[in-house]
Order: C-alpha cells, then sequence, then structure tokens
C-alpha cells in the first residue's frame, strides 16, 4: 500500500496544469483488460496497431505514418530532427514550447532556431516572411527549412482554417516543411473558435501530432507523419532518442481507447467546457481576462485580495503582476476537472462582485 | 472494447523476450488506486519521492541521485551524456546493448565507442588496459573516460564481487568512471552465481541503472548516480532527452511498489527459476547448453526436428545454426512465466530423450 | 603562372572587409624563411612554441593555455563547445557573429544560444540579468552558463574596462564563464575610446581570442585561455573540430612575428587612423554617421547620388536605405588600406559639400 | 626575425611523416605573387575559381562541385556530415583515419562507425557485405548507408580500378554511397600499382578528396563531390564546421598551381620513387618488409642495433617490437625528401649488409 502519510494534510485543489490526474478512466480499464496478453515489443503490438488504424480512421487515410513516444519534447526534438539536415533551421514563436520548456533539445540535435515575435500566440505569413529576409546570408547563416507551431498555442490561442492555410501555401511556395506541435489538439479542435478537423490538419501539414498526456492518457503522444520521405525511416528517429518503449503496447492501448471513437474530442471538449465556465463568471464579477478563453485555459486578471483568498482553497499559476492591486493568473481545465471544485471556485470569485 | 478479431488465431507462447507481457497485477493496482489523486508533475510527485525513499533504503544511502526514465535506451543515452566531455570515450563490450542495439544512440550524442572483445559477456581489467594502452595517441585520439558494463550481460552472465571490484580498482588507477547497464540487474542479483547486493553495486560503480521493464513494471528504469557531481545536473539531461515525463507518478508508483519490500527481487528469481527449471530438463534429456544459465536466459543446442516440433507451440528465437542437425536457440523466462506452458515446453524435449 | 586575365578588367577599390588582402609582408617574409625547415606537427613546431611565448609575454603570464585555429567560426564553436556541458547555454547579443553568422555551428555542437537585445552592439549587467531571470525554470529550461560578447563588437564599438570589469563580476557572482571573440580585438585595443591592455581582457575573461586572419595574417586566430580546468583538454577539442593543422608552423610563424614586438598593435591602429581619417572627412563634409566611429568600421548616412558616385571606384556595403534620398554604408579599413585609394574616397566626399 | 636558438642543436633529418616542410616553393612563389591582390573572400576569390577549374579540366567533368578546407579531418568529417542522416552508419576498416586518428569527430557529429577489419589496409565486397549482414536489426541498429576507404591506405596501399569498381558496384546494389579519403591520393595513383586516373576515382565513388597537406601545400584539402545532391548545399557544412577560410585565396592559390599542369602527380611520384629506392636498398641489403611498398611509406622489419645506428641520425617512428632482435619501422618519404638524406641513410643500411 503507498505510503500516503504526507498525504494527510489538507489539499489545495489544483488548476495549475492538464496532467495532474493520472488516466481516464476507460483508458485505465483496458490496460488492465490488455494486462495478461502476450505481445511483441517495440511497436508491433496488437493494440499499437489498433490505435493506428483508429487514428487513421480519423484521419481519412491509410497511407500516413503513425509513431508513439512519451513525451511531448520526445515528439518535438524526434520529428525536427526527421525533418532537418544539419546546416538547417526551425522558425518558431519566440513563444514556443520549442523555445522556452524544452531545455534546449532541438539544439541538443544540432538545430537552430529562428525566433519570431508571437501574434496572440501565432505565427503569421507576415512574421514568418521576415525571419526568411533576415536569414538570407548563405552559406553564413542556417537555412530556414521548418515552421513550427502549436495548436492550441501556449497562449490558449487556436488556428483558423483560413490562418493554417495562408501558412501552408507561403511553406509551399518558400521550399518549408510545416510542423504542428498537437500537446493540446484536441483543446483546440474542440474550441468554439475551430473550424477544422483532423483531418485538416493533416492535409495543411507536413507533420503534426496528438497530445495524450495531457487529454486523458497516462503518457504518450502520436506523431502524424504525412511527408512519405519522413515517415520511411522515422522509427530509426524513436528510436534513437530512447523514445520506442519495449511494451509500446501500454500507449497502444490509450491511443487505440481514445480514437475508437470520440473520447479523445469528447475529453478535450469538457476540458474547454470548464474553462469557458470559469471565464463567464470571471467576466460576469466584472474581473477582465488578459486574453480571450478559447480553450482550456483561462488567463484573468484578478484583485490580490481574492487571488490569495484563491490560493486558500485552490492552486494556480500567479502569471504577473499587473500593479499594486492586480495579477494575472493562469487557470487551467481538463477532462478531470472537478465540477464541485470548479462551482467553489465561481462562488468564491462572486462573492466578490460588487 | 478493443478489437480482438486479429488475437482469435491461435497464438503460441512465448519465450522470445522478457517484455511480452504487462505490469505485475500488484503495480497495476497500485497505479489504479493512485489515479485519482492530483500530483504535481515532472518527477515532483509523490509516488516518484517514495519510491526514491525505497530504493535509498536498499541501498543503505540517502544522499544518492535516483532518476526515472523511461527506456532503457534513455537511461544509457542519458547517463553516458552526463558522464563525458565531447572529447571522451566509452569502452564497451562489442556485444554491449549500446553498440548493438541502440541504433547510435551514443554517437547521436556526440561519443566514440572503443570496443573490446567480451570474455564470456563481460569486460575484464585486462581487456579494458588494452583499450587504454591501443588509445594513447592524444589529443588525436578520443580519450577514454568510461567503462560500460551490463549486469547480467547479453549472454545472461553474472558479474562476481571480485570481477567487479577488480574493475572498479581499474577505474579508480586510471581516472576512468564505471557505468552499470542494469536493465537485467534483478535477475543479476537474485541468480545463484550471484554474491553482491544492490549497495555493493552502488559502492563499486558510479552510476547504474534498475530496469524496470524487464521486470514487472509497464515501463521506467532507474537511474541511480552515487558521483555528487553527475548527479547534481542529471534531471538537466532527463529532461532535454525527452525523458521527463509529464505524469512521472507513473513510474513512481511502480517503483514505489517494487521497492517497498523484495517484490523486485522477488519477481526477478521467479524468472531465473524458470530458466534452471528449464535448462536443468534440457541438460537432462542430453541436450547441451551453449552457454551455462546463469539468470533468465537459457541458450541450448538442439536438434533442429525438435526446434520445429517446439514453435508449434511456442516462440523464441533461433540465434543460430550449429550444423546440419542442430541449432542454438534462445529461451528468456520471467516472474510472468506461466508455469502450465514451462511444463509443456519441458514435456515436449523430454518427449526427445533417447 | 596564375590566370591573370579575369583580372584584366578595371577593378573597383574594396572598403568591403577586413580580409581582402593577403598576408602582412613581414609574416610572408617569415614563412619564406621557415619554409625548408623540417617541423614537427600538429601544434608541436617550433614557431608555434615561439608565438605562443610572445603572446603570453604580452599577457605577462606564463601558465594560460594558447592554441591556433584557422577561423573565427572554429575559434567560437570549440571554445564554447569546450566551456559548457549539453545542458548549458551561452548568453550573446542578438548581433553576435555566433547568431548571425556562423550556420549554426553553436547549436551544431548542441548549445543553446540566449539571444538578448545589444546595447550600441553590447550586452551590459542589465542585459545578462534580464536574461538569467528569464530562464529560471529548470530543469525545463537550458542552463545559462557562458557570456558571449565581441570586442571590436559587430557595429565597432568598444567596451571599456569599466563596462568588462561590471560584466566580469556579475559573472562571478551568477557562476558564468566570460568569453570574448576578438575577431578585432587588435583594433578594440588600438582605438582611442580604449582603456584596457591585452593582460586587462585576460584577467577580466575566462577564454578570449585573438583574430589573426583580420589583422595581417593569412589565416589564423589565437585562443588564449585562462582558465586552467578549460585549457587541459582544449587540444582534443580543436582537434575534434578538424581545427589542428598538421602544419602548424603556419600559424605559428605568423602569431610570432605579430607578437614578437608590436605588430600586431600597430597594424590594427592603421586601420583604426584611416577610419577616422575617413569618417572626419564625411562628417566635415556634412554627412552624418549612423554611429560614431571607434574602431575600423565607418557607419555613414550618404545621399543616394554620392553612394552611386563612389561605387564607380569602390565597392563597399549598402547597409540599408533611410529614406528616398539617403542609405547607411558601411566602409572597412585595415593595415592594408590604400593611402592614395583612401584620399581619393576622401576627395569624392568632399566634392559633395555645398 | 624568428628565435632559432633552439634550432642549434643538432637536428636529425625527419623520415617521421609528410608534412615536416613548408610549401613546394612554386605554391610559395604564387602565394607571393597574389599577396597584394585585394580578393572576395570565403571562397568567392578568382584563385579559388582557377583552382576549381584547373582540377574540374583534370576531371574532365565541368559539372562536379570542388570545395576547399583547412585539414584533413575536416575534409573527413565534413562529408560524412553531409552524406548521412541521423541514424546513419558509415562502414570503415577498423584501421581507417576516421577510427584511429580524429578525436572522435565523426561520432561528435552524431555517426556510428561500423568497423570491419582491413584486408591489407582496404575493404572489399566480402568484408562490407559481413557488415551489412551483422547490421540488420531495424529500427534497432543505425543504418549502414556510406562506405568510407583511403586511397593511399593507412599502410601504404592502393586499390586496383578493379577492386574499387568492385566496392562500387555493391554500393549501388546495397544503395550505399562511396567516400574516399585521399589524403594521399597523389600517392596512390603515381604507385606503379595503380592503374587508375582521377577520372576514373570521380566515376567510382561519390564523394572524395585530394589531399594538399600531404603533397606540396601548406595546408588545404579538396573535396570533389560527384553527387548533385550532396554537393548543392555541401558549403553549409564547410562553414558551419568552421572551415570555410575568409581568404580562402590561399588555398585557391595553392591548388590553382597544383592542377594548372601535372605537379601534383609529379611532386607525389617524386615521393614514391624515393620510398621505392630506400625499399629496395632495405631488401638488398638483406632484410625484409612487413608490408611492400606501394607509395611513400615503407615498414621494414630491421636488427634493433641497425635501427639504433640509424636513430643518430634520422628521426622515424618504431611501430612495433617483432622479437628480442628486430622491429619493424614506418619509414615516410616526399618530394621534399633530401636525395643527400636517403643516399645517407641507405649507405647507413648497406654497411649492415654481410
Amino acid at each position: 500500500m503507498p505510503d500516503t502519510s504526507c498525504m494527510g494534510v489538507k489539499e489545495r485543489y489544483s488548476f495549475l496544469d492538464d496532467y495532474s490526474e493520472g488516466a481516464h478512466p476507460q483508458l485505465l480499464e483496458a490496460l488492465i483488460a490488455s494486462n495478461h496478453t502476450q505481445e511483441t515489443g517495440y511497436g508491433n503490438d496488437r493494440y499499437s496497431a489498433e490505435a493506428k488504424r483508429n487514428i487513421r480512421a480519423h484521419l481519412g487515410r491509410e497511407d500516413v505514418g503513425v509513431f508513439f513516444v512519451p513525451s511531448g519534447t520526445s515528439a518535438n526534438a524526434i520529428s525536427i530532427a526527421a525533418c532537418l539536415r544539419p546546416h538547417e533551421a526551425v522558425i518558431a514563436a519566440s513563444s514556443g514550447h520549442i523555445v522556452t520548456r524544452e531545455t534546449g533539445a532541438v539544439e541538443a540535435s544540432g538545430h537552430k532556431i529562428i525566433n519570431v515575435p508571437p501574434m496572440n500566440g501565432k505565427l503569421t505569413p507576415a512574421t514568418i516572411t521576415k525571419a526568411l529576409d533576415d536569414n538570407w546570408h548563405f552559406p553564413h547563416m542556417a537555412k530556414p527549412r521548418l515552421v513550427y507551431i502549436s495548436n492550441a498555442t501556449e497562449v490558449g490561442t487556436v488556428y483558423s482554417r483560413e490562418e493554417l492555410a495562408a501558412i501552408k501555401r507561403l511553406c509551399e511556395v518558400k521550399d518549408l516543411l510545416l510542423f504542428m506541435d498537437g500537446a493540446r489538439i484536441g483543446a483546440a479542435l474542440t474550441s468554439t473558435r475551430n473550424d477544422m478537423t483532423l483531418a485538416d490538419v493533416l492535409e495543411l501539414t507536413d507533420i503534426f501530432w496528438i497530445g495524450g498526456t495531457k487529454n486523458g492518457a497516462l503518457l504518450g503522444e502520436a506523431v502524424v507523419v504525412e511527408h512519405a520521405g519522413l515517415a520511411q525511416d522515422f522509427e530509426f528517429y524513436v528510436k534513437q532518442h530512447g523514445s520506442l518503449l519495449a511494451k509500446s503496447r501500454i500507449m497502444g492501448v490509450e491511443f487505440a481507447e481514445l480514437f475508437r471513437g470520440n473520447l479523445y474530442f469528447d475529453l478535450a471538449r469538457r476540458g474547454n467546457i470548464a474553462a469557458e465556465k470559469m471565464s463567464r463568471t470571471i467576466v460576469g464579477a466584472g474581473f477582465a481576462l488578459r486574453a480571450e478563453t478559447e480553450t482550456n485555459q483561462v488567463f484573468a486578471i484578478l484583485p490580490i485580495d481574492l487571488v490569495q483568498e484563491l490560493q486558500r482553497d485552490f492552486t494556480f499559476y500567479v502569471w504577473e503582476k499587473c500593479d499594486e492591486d492586480r495579477a494575472v493568473v493562469r487557470l487551467l481545465t481538463t477532462w478531470a476537472t472537478d465540477v464541485a471544485q470548479l462551482e467553489k471556485f465561481n462562488q468564491t470569485v462572486l462573492s466578490w462582485t460588487r
């Protein structure tokens, strides 16, 4: 039995991130049900095969590569290493996860990141073009070859179909590959602002990934490789980066479950709805948002006193101070967000309404 | 419900490897029990903390670094990257896992492997000294700085305390670090040939790891870093290699369970006992072994006809042909090996006895 | 005899860069004089030994490492690789040579560059501190460990002793190494703005290099390593990067000559004086400078028509347009700048004075 | 004036290597003649252009890439980095220069070297095939993609046209690239055993290089890239590795001279002839060779007493002891080998004849 002595202290409910809980119960049950079978390892188990079939069915394409890796950092580092030659660079927003939160993993595999300022968390044809214009002096400068975007972005915003298509068109003209980090692609594609399907994403990128960790799985992200040349040797990169699990069945079971029907999207939508509820309450109570709530991240500007009162029962990031009296806080919701806790949070906010 | 249609075909029982099954039931139950709690991520969950305490208790040392990573390849690549400067090399047996089965992951992080011929799967002071003698022409040659060994080795043999101590003494004299790949350290330390404890291994190496994947866990290996300088920044390497899981609790829960008592060693011993039973049956039936069975790997020389008969009900590696009539086969057993299937295998072998 | 047919066309005189000519005649003569002796290779020749003695005499220290490499990019890439562990990053101005003109060589050896905005081409304690404040979230962010500065900077400005000392003090407090790119250190230390000696630079950095290529040598830069731990294995890095020349005598001969007396500084001063003359003429003629001329680079704002007239006889960079009528041009002078050509240039400028 | 005080001691004549002297006088004169012209840098000077034309004329092909780099290690590391994706490996003889004398430069750019035992210093279709057979377990093993050979080899032997053609045929069948290290390609192609031209080498490889350092140049090797895809971005690699010299004219001038006529081959032949003379003397005096003398390296088995007598006047490598009385010595000759010294050496040997 686990040592839970340290868990006896009063715990505050967490809105810190979207990976605080374990797996969605349906995934856990599938894991239990599969536990006794013997499977061949390293990606050749029957559950991974089913997971690939299920994902391909959602994509409407039988011929795309699907590869499971254990973490978002491995998904990004492997995908970028597979796309680039040693002298080629990737263009990313300076707020991008590969720039700010991956311990230089992209550089560790030898590649320069060309930073551009984010526009509402996003890249645009104009900012990409500016990066190309600034990186022209060959062979003295690394050659831009790949564009990295996140959807949802690090600030919770989503790309519209037209925005993504415009980037894709530019990439085709400029001979650039396009890569989407989909750690929160579920939240993006179930946003009320979204007008894309998973199949659209496939069509409008060369390679992207579907985040499991932040949407119901214990671990695992599914990298989808549309580009046949990239897909061919992709598993070598997965293995070389230490990301090909012997018991690949774990990720197989989870993704088979998430994509057999619409569970993946149902879970993501739940997180978005919780965020919207929280967001509306905050606005209704007369407080401002730092950014509009498009997915499962709420950035709210609250009085310091309210922040402190909320901190008695809840944990969340205090992003930055605005002035003497107010601070921006970041609140994350997920499929696992407790309805009663959310209600309690909202009531506390409302109790401050004048 | 999983699509099990493809599982309808008659399945053969597998002695192919030691990662065919899921988790040991006790680990799975702990995972279920822990699933609903909220934990901070990236190694800061309470289960990982308990797992570290439990492992340290087995080691008898409070001050060693313990880090969880998802795979053996990541454990090796990260540990070696942490030990070496760019111009430093690692000495390994040419049969070593890092040489033959990791897609050049060590080289991918920039380091040369100096190969030496294995002696019964092992390195010796003599073979290491030879490698040093051959790599002297500085700065034209990479500088040997690390020795990599596996226990149990890739052919199932184990190091005695004296063998390991002799290597350690040489390393100290020659200013070399010593690293042990413990993918099968459980099997090694519960071998009837073994005379070491886990604490001995700590004392006689600078860094080693405890394999979970091949001994009851769904995934995960625990890297133990005795060397304080190495331990200090080790987590950066874990993160940079994409091996720091957001839901680090999964590995925490499993290792907490494996090392609360002696479960880890009990499971490993079970695999060894099954291998010994199989091995004795084979010898008793008049067939030879290619190598003595010291852990959970059996290398047997069997008539081709017997091999074919066994293949009707079982899967295993046919390692190489000896001559027209005989082949070497490799058979692996584990904590999960089915007693009835083992008995059936043994009966088939015995039925061939003249 | 060289094919000079293509050289028959009227050639314009170049103020494009500071590496258009061959070697200073004194170096060439030394090269000729040394040509027939037999020398041991790979850094062990007698000329390299003398060059090191001569440089150390200028530094007033016998115990520092001195290493010759063929190019500025190799000097930077090797020095940075020697300073950093895989998870450590270097802080540099976004205008730094390693950021903008080395094809991602720093990233190719695995390291992240943290960009900060330049202040008059320079880093300051404030901008470095900001970079540290932004890169705190360990182990998710690469660890800042090294500060890269250029003196003279990419825009021709120089550090005062106090400016450098302030950066050094911050580095010591924050456990950062300090590295100076000295491609144009000669120009910097002979600037009328300079108040440092080469020995001061040694004292106030951990590692720096003395550029030969841009100050009279055919090729070669001398990396000076004050930090004993860094110096110990430095030659391995030089060799691994392909920068340890078999006939190391070439660089040895040149640097022995440059630092036997004050030739190195005399040559650099000549370039600065030519720039100052040009700069004063431009200002005297009523035109503005984009930046004050501190070393051998002149950034002038000239009427487009004048630019075009000058381009009939001279080549130089048109840096950027200011408006419809004016552009910024960059003009470089050196020890080899032809007095008559400079005079002709200046006369053309003066002829435009109203 | 150089400090030659340390040169006052009696110097022994060196047969240690083929880079003890400076440049061939004709190259030095060309360097002097070119010194005053202004040239654009980084490979765009007129001398490099002429050098490329001259080399292409020897090759009989206008459309191949030619790139100058300062050292053999840079030529190898850059070429191999340009040929391989991160998961791809290079096959080389275990005696190959990249294996034994380049401080792990190939591994430092991320690639595994698959070692095969040399046959008289060479690779053969059989040994390459064995390497392919041993490296099949994808994606767990790095993928063989490139074959590295040296001509002349590290032990002075040369490939016949048929030997090279057989390797090339195998490479084509197996989708492998073929790369020849030509540090001593001059000696190889002027060997009495040789039946190939430089154009043959171009036809039978994908990429190779022509060594200048060991055949009359101060520094520099010319990499010839037949494969159009490789050639396209090759200069990026040169720059990223710190090997694109600002004053590229130095290598341009030298190679323009070496390949305007047949100087390159004339110089190499001189070294071979000297070696043959020495070799015949040794055999004529009744001593054995360790290997037949095919190029400019002599491996002789001499009595220890004779070795010691020779060491009074000459330096050379004592390769290894044969028994109590005899040792293998390595003697290198070049275009610069002094006829009188060679004669003196030979006389000493002959004086031992019984």
